[in-house]
């Protein structure tokens, strides 16, 4: 048996994206000039904000005109009424609003901070990124690129950074997801013992997307992508990181 | 510059470790058998439950006597009293408490199911396994003993899989750390455009637990311990856990 081993590659060298770039082909180029071959089976983790610049999902602060909503939040909470304009466009309800954060269950049901509109790796504070309409088929249109260019199948994740309950800092989490199941259903199986699992449930494009993080964070922001390559995943063409999301009437740990 | 890299090592030929084993040594033995070296700067990651099975942490439930309390929360949850009693002398308080789960903040303040009390990888149902008296210490005890036998300077991070809010699924998380920082402060950091980070905070122990379990849940829990190599953590020779535990008045995402 040979060691169970899985690397996590970064790809560098891919140049700042701007809105109507082709973020596929301009991570293959990468690639090719890094000397990286992609396999069948490797994951390309992709995060948000270059995803969300290719796709226009960019605005200027200075284009956005508050609500008179906004407006009273961002004054009581004490911030630019117009990041709060783009973070309640954004949001399907706000789930607490103080001085230290603004956090929402984002359009696509994410909770996160300020719906995930991001100021950083931007252009310095003057705009802001919000999410990707759809991950998911952010994720699916780069993994049908992948497979029409070079013939391998690969599976994708789209990340951001989330804050979480109970646990300090962040952690890297898929938002979309192309080409593998999202969660590892292991109910039903036995452990060494024999012992029959009854709730083991992994989330492993969560899992994926930290280890990502490993090598795209190390960086100062200068690596966008990562490939995680040696583990299998389970194949799935229909997956959704909707599979992720735990509906209200299903929490447990709060 | 080389390519970014950070490799997932799973270490296998561990055996079924029994209370009083000296499991560093296992560790070690089990890496001179795969041919595998340390580094000075890996991370080995070590899951609970062989840490609690060394250290005695696992009682046959035959032997538990269920107090009242735990009789009667037992009987309201349909769950086995005796387990009932094992997670309610490992919890500061009860969470939650219903049919689908029993939820708790540990006696350490992790907020978790069961309090880490686990039926599966012991001994097929009939004992269970309590999380470590002080995972930190483990995690210690491991380090120095590594670097006594071995010369290399590594970090180690034990580790257990917890269900979150928000989010589906399970996720390898950390709960003891010795020789690195768990959190990595990027506060004040500027990205590529010049924007200074306000809030960025890694959690990358926790990272760094889910990287791991890409390789050892991979094979029928048949691999316990893994290195993670080439991510350049900030060490830190009084390193705790606790950083990472959110106490209850700092809680947004909730």
């Amino acid at each position: 048996m040979p060691t169970p081993r899985v690397e996590i590659i970064g790809v560098e060298g891919i140049p700042i994206v701007k809105k109507e770039d082709n973020l596929p082909q301009l991570i293959l180029d990468a690639l090719e000039k890094q000397g990286i071959e992609l396999l069948d089976g490797d994951i390309l983790v992709v995060c948000q904000s270059v995803v969300s610049r290719a796709e226009g999902r960019v605005r200027k602060l200075a284009d956005v005109k508050p609500s008179v909503a906004a407006e009273a939040l961002a004054e009581q909470i004490n911030k630019d009424p117009r990041l709060v304009e783009l973070v309640l466009s954004e949001a399907k309800y706000v789930l607490r609003a103080t001085k230290e954060a603004l956090i929402t269950r984002t359009r696509l049901g994410w909770i996160c901070a300020n719906s995930g509109v991001d100021l950083s790796n931007v252009d310095g504070g003057e705009s802001a990124s919000l999410l990707p309409i759809d991950p998911d088929k952010s994720a699916r249109v780069i993994r049908d690129y992948v497979a029409e260019k070079t013939g391998k199948r690969v599976a994708v994740v789209i990340t951001d950074t989330f804050g979480r309950p109970h646990r300090e800092g962040q952690v890297n989490v898929a938002i979309g997801v192309a080409g593998m199941k999202p969660i590892w259903d292991r109910r039903g199986e036995k452990d060494l013992f024999g012992y029959t699992l009854r709730v083991k449930q992994i989330a492993v494009a969560d899992e994926i997307a930290a280890a990502a993080e490993l090598v795209m964070g190390n960086s100062s922001e200068g690596i966008p992508v990562a490939i995680v390559r040696g583990y299998r995943y389970i194949p799935d063409d229909e997956a959704s990181s909707s599979t992720l999301k735990r509906p209200l009437k299903r929490e447990l740990f709060i």
